[in-house]
């Protein structure tokens, strides 16, 4: 039997080694994710600084696999108010991230879940998203487009409901701005490191969403400076972690319609606000309606009827309903990946389930007490305790 | 055979006739136009006049059987610059107005067909028709409103389609106005006698799209006054006219929105431009959008791809492609409505067709002679000449 001390000894070691891993490969690291999945994150770790891993690995880590940073991160971080979030912590947000996995199993591109998130704030990561919707835009936007950004975000907040953004200038901020003017919670996702002061005009808004009940969230490490692309590789976890999203103003070609995009590609809801048509800020919007199937969405009422009629129920909301209730995240996508006629091996659950393969066997032995899995001839199938 | 005088003294008493029935029985009337199916419209009219009809005939009729002004209204039309057109006509717009004729042999309540229709103007009706756009609105528009409205119509207008309207204050003014600035083709129905000067702010632009090239449209006599329940009955001449209406602002219960529904009814496209969420007057068109299906239009790019994609094609636009391009509307109905195997009656044709079974009669002779029809056992069959 191990001891509390044992265990947190090894969650110890399993977040040095993911600080290591969120370091080494440039997010998404598809081939990392999968190669972190069959070995667990520690084995991972140890095989890909010696170089001794598959060429796909090899090729997203070459470049920063002699810069173990690890150690030194988490005590910077600690410095500076920030906390590594790995998958084996309970407050992983794993379910809305479940969804990236899935769509990467599908074949999308460039959606691997991410390896560990760099959280500043107080609030719990897996809370927030039980009930999130995103609001992102243009940075140039118009008044009207801050002004209906600010109001839906209020409106959204005082349901209840926690509105994920970018953090950029425009609608971002209105959205966040909109939501810590009623006392709600907002979360903050960026595309550099959470020290990086960027943008500049927003340190101090960023400051407050950490201070105020909400979060600011990035999966690069501190001291990662702002670019392009990791803008557009964050987009997938603003995406991700609601339960949709809703574009206030773009031009034709967006950062804005790049999360709808790839919000759509998840299986979220993608909500868009009109404006008018002699707006070029609305262009965007408006092609989202006409062209890719996005919800019109005027009012705050439309946001919530529309995620609410097209939205994944989830688990957490149905919570006094199902046996597997009591489960944590990780339990719970175990037991999702079991069959109830046939038998699969812990490598087998690990891939389906996107759950690492150590904790997967960890978890089984739990899960069979419980009833809810039970050892065949060929591994694991599902059980459902009544 | 019978003489050019005959054929013309014939189509005189069938216009003195239709001239009785669109003042005796008030539209939508469907037991008149269904009588009228069944006996022509001289038979009809004598028969209505005398009392000799079926009860469903006689209250549609009963009030204003013995009021009998054909003759009257045909002299005073002509003295105020107006004609009576009829479906015997080869300029009445048979074709678009089928979609009537067959939303009520669906059951839709409301939409039967007019008996006959009152214009002003130099230019053909059926012509007008080939290519045409309804723009409908709020009375009360805004600048935007208008703004878009006079520009979708100008534009529209520019690449040789019709405008078709209401001719009230707002949108529908707006659009007439911005069709007659780049010297288009717009025409305006009202739910009132052409001589009822209403709405009076108007009297000046009606009198100018009458002389400009487009044409001003009533079902309603000489002298009829307007009344709510006109505008409304108007509507489905808007919606059966036109390949698709484009509402530009709507409030939550708004004429505009009437048109809207019974254009969908009719199997017209339904278009809706988008304004400010903020804005009272766009609030039907987004609920048009996000709960009735209409297709949002941002431009005149996006109305004409979405009319080209949804709409029917007319025959009118193949015209050198088809065999029967040669035929008059009526007998491209007739043609329409035969069968290629089953035999039909004259009578079954002319249900069918919405044409008037005499002159179904003496339309398939013709097509016989053409080689589009073929006597058989049990009526008239379809052939189509190679």
């Amino acid at each position: 039997m191990t001891t509390p001390e044992s265990v947190s000894d090894k969650l110890d070691a399993v977040r040095l080694a993911r600080s290591y891993l969120v370091r080494v490969a440039e997010p998404p690291a598809p081939a990392v994710v999968d190669f972190v999945a069959q070995h667990g994150p520690v084995a991972a770790a140890e095989a890909i600084r010696a170089g001794n891993c598959p060429s796909r690995v090899r090729d997203e880590t070459e470049a920063r696999r002699t810069h173990d940073h690890a150690q030194r991160d988490l005590d910077e971080g600690a410095r500076l108010g920030m906390r590594l979030l790995i998958p084996e912590d309970d407050e992983w947000p794993g379910w809305p991230l479940l969804s990236l996995q899935l769509a990467a199993s599908r074949g999308v591109q460039g959606v691997a879940p991410p390896l560990a998130l760099w959280v500043r704030g107080q609030v719990r990561f897996d809370e927030v998203t039980e009930q999130a919707v995103a609001i992102v835009g243009a940075r140039a936007a118009t008044g009207y487009g801050e002004h209906v950004a600010g109001d839906f975000a209020a409106a959204l907040a005082g349901q209840g409901i926690s509105v994920f953004s970018g953090a950029a200038y425009g609608v971002d901020g209105a959205a966040h701005r909109g939501t810590l003017f009623v006392g709600g919670t907002t979360v903050a996702l960026l595309g550099c490191g959470l020290d990086a002061g960027y943008p500049a005009g927003h340190v101090v808004l960023l400051d407050k969403i950490a201070e105020h009940g909400g979060l600011v969230v990035s999966e690069y490490p501190p001291g990662t400076p702002p670019a392009r692309h990791r803008f557009l590789v964050r987009n997938r976890l603003i995406a991700a972690l609601s339960e949709g999203t809703i574009v206030v103003e773009a031009g034709r070609r967006s950062g804005a319609r790049n999360t709808a995009t790839i919000a759509g590609a998840l299986g979220k809801v993608v909500m868009a606000v009109p404006g008018p048509v002699t707006s070029a800020l609305s262009i965007g919007c408006h092609e989202l309606i006409r062209e890719s199937g996005a919800t019109l969405v005027a009012s705050v009422d439309d946001v919530i009827e529309t995620v609410g009629r097209l939205g994944t129920p989830r688990p957490e909301k149905v919570r006094s309903k199902r046996p597997t209730d009591g489960l944590g995240p990780d339990a719970l996508r175990v037991h999702e990946a079991l069959d109830r006629r046939e038998g699969k091996s812990a490598e087998q659950i690990a891939t389906e389930s996107g759950v690492p393969v150590a904790r997967v066997r960890a978890l089984l032995p739990a899960l069979e007490l419980d009833e809810f899995a039970a050892r065949c001839e060929s591994g694991w199938r599902r059980r459902t305790r009544r």
